[in-house]
């Protein structure tokens, strides 16, 4: 199969086109490298060291043999080119991670709303578009996330895969209506998520666009099989207050001896997913494409839920770290259950990699090997989501 | 009261502008000229002789006294200038018209489902970016779209006004929940304005910004009393295939002696409302606008329903004029009932403006008095929802 893998160079990209490439598929990464120019813009690094795309694919070659390709675009600005390409190289499937994707990233300042907003949306857009204008009948694959349903809405009711099933009362009586699950965004990463399904119901209303929507949950882990092969194929390790996510983040504060922080009470429940799993799904995905015609595909893209102290108790247990309970700088709930609906990759034969596998070890050890690389500086979050909800100044003075 | 009027050059911003204006207050209208560009693209002009917006409100203001600040600027694209200008101006309220509001343009090409989107979703994103900025309790009044909710969702229920109290199954027997009316877009247009309503819903929820979303039906009629005070203040009057709109078309292509063009069967009810009553539904939600903390109020602004195929009866009666059914270049429903809420306006006290009060007259005669400046070549729609919905050639050919 011909995949462009969009966002190919990032977190969940570079091991999904490592692993697609690896059962046999014809990867193309389309990537704008927009991730590392924000770590300039941050003045942080992936605490693991990552290697320049060129370098990446080179390896991969050498150790496998297997080719992949590489074009620099941008999606939101260069449509003209994206449209070009869909018809040069005639993909079967797009893999689309092209995606602004930290939600205190997307809370920081006016700039990096409307950027997060413009990218996102225009980009998806811009995705869509150049799928219709190809003639080309290529399945669409994107990542979602489980914060477009928002945490507690149902009560404890199961968060179902995308649509929910209603009684509208009319005149005559209820009637039943099918409807995507109403959303309820976090952040304004979140919102563009939301944005991005209406934008998908439509093309594949009008235009028989065929798209998956992948709600997943919080991505822990570093490495799949294929990204530890060789150190130059390393997976990024963002542990900063913008990108940095919370398992990651636990193991990693651990690793150099400072307190995990822990935003509010930590009795947010949350959906989680390894990033060996991620790819796994990626590819059912791909094999399970919906029908033309269909409304999009949507599947819960998680193994597991808990809540963050759970997750900072098991950690502080396993490595002895202190738990520092901070101000939240988020406007959400301070406690939630969390009943996610997962049928959908269960029933295509995902077997599920559980946190109590050892691979809490695995990420721990990165944490550690790297651990020299941390600026302590950039831990604390920062972004806020209302003036006046400031987190806490450093809690460990750089050395 | 000081207010900026987004789009004050257009169809519904020029005489909401003036309307505002002679009630007494201080208007500032923020325009790019969008629509005036667009008609340059599409190489037709409005069939009334619109002026200059510089003569447009220098002529207002000798006649009235009244002074209208203009400000030429781009929603989308100089967010810098439109947060200065908020901070200089201090604005207690913003009407928002500035978006691209055809449907048959939205889906012309790719080129014009991208602008469509970018121009909307980006300018809307900004404006309430710049709110937020602003640091100011700027009111927000925005024009929707009653094509948010679909034609026929809800079988003969009433559509409410904004929202629907659903009941959702859970384990435990159903709960109640007030979700935004599920979204049901027609074209790309329609489609941005479901995305506006995600972008309002969060920015009150997380900013408190305060939100009136108006969603209105197929405006009709041209002039209002200030409008027709003067030729120099005509109103806009569009009769081509992508932005004239239902009734209006009917009464120019009746004016010179075109079949009236009917697509489908003509059993598409819709929802209409008067250029007069635009202005005063205008008008009442600047004067009620909700709390700080409310979520996004929604106002259904319309004052009728009706079928295409009876209005097309009734100006063929009045007129003489034939009607031609020609193929829908729409994916639509051939048929729908349409049961709209429109319990708000009505509370506080709008005085519906009917199609039977001789204003039809009124429109019948702009569309007679200005027949020789009709290119006939521009009044069958050319914009298709997909390839292969071709309507018509031209049924006049050009003199």
């Amino acid at each position: 199969m011909k995949v462009l893998v969009l966002g190919g160079d990032g977190f969940c990209g570079w091991p999904t086109s490592l692993h697609l490439s690896d059962i046999g598929h014809d990867v193309t990464i389309v990537d704008n490298l927009s991730r590392r120019e924000i770590d300039l813009e941050l003045e942080v690094e992936s605490l693991t060291p990552i290697r320049p795309i060129g370098e990446r694919i080179r390896v991969w070659k050498e150790l496998t043999g297997n080719e992949i390709d590489y074009v620099h675009l941008d999606l939101a600005r260069e449509y003209d080119r994206l449209e070009a390409l869909l018809r040069e190289t005639q993909p079967d499937a797009i893999v689309h991670f092209g995606e602004q994707r930290a939600a205190p990233y997307s809370m920081r300042n006016a700039t990096a709303k409307r950027y997060t907003v413009d990218n996102n949306v225009t980009g998806t857009h811009n995705v869509l578009c150049a799928i219709v204008q190809s003639g080309l009948d290529i399945a669409l694959v994107h990542l979602g996330t489980m914060g477009v349903y928002g945490y507690g809405w149902s009560g404890s009711a199961p968060i179902p895969e995308g649509y929910l099933t209603v009684k509208v009362p009319t005149p005559d009586g209820d009637i039943e209506r099918e409807i995507l699950h109403p959303a309820n965004p976090g952040s304004v990463y979140h919102l563009t998520k939301t944005l991005d399904q209406l934008l998908f119901a439509f093309y594949c209303a009008n235009d028989q666009v065929r798209v998956t929507d992948l709600h997943q949950g919080i991505v822990w882990g570093t490495q799949t099989p294929q990204t530890a092969l060789d150190e130059r194929l390393i997976n990024r390790f963002d542990y900063d207050g913008d990108y940095g996510t919370v398992l990651n983040r636990f193991l990693m504060q651990a690793a150099i001896g400072h307190p995990l922080t822990v935003h509010g009470t930590g009795g947010q429940t949350r959906a989680f997913i390894h990033i060996r799993d991620t790819v796994r799904c990626i590819q059912i995905a791909l094999e399970n494409p919906p029908e033309r015609g269909d409304k999009p595909k949507v599947f819960n893209q998680v193994t597991e839920t808990h809540r963050v102290r759970e997750l900072a108790e098991l950690i502080s247990k396993i490595t002895g770290a202190e738990i520092a309970n901070l101000p939240n700088p988020r406007r959400e709930a301070a406690e939630n259950e969390l009943n996610v609906s997962r049928e959908h990759f269960l029933e295509l034969g995902l077997n599920p990699t559980r946190l109590s596998e050892g691979l809490l070890e695995e990420s721990r050890d990165v944490a550690v090997k790297y651990r020299d690389r941390a600026d302590t500086t950039k831990i604390i979050a920062r972004s806020v989501w209302r003036q006046g909800m400031e987190t806490s100044p450093d809690l460990v003075k750089p050395q």
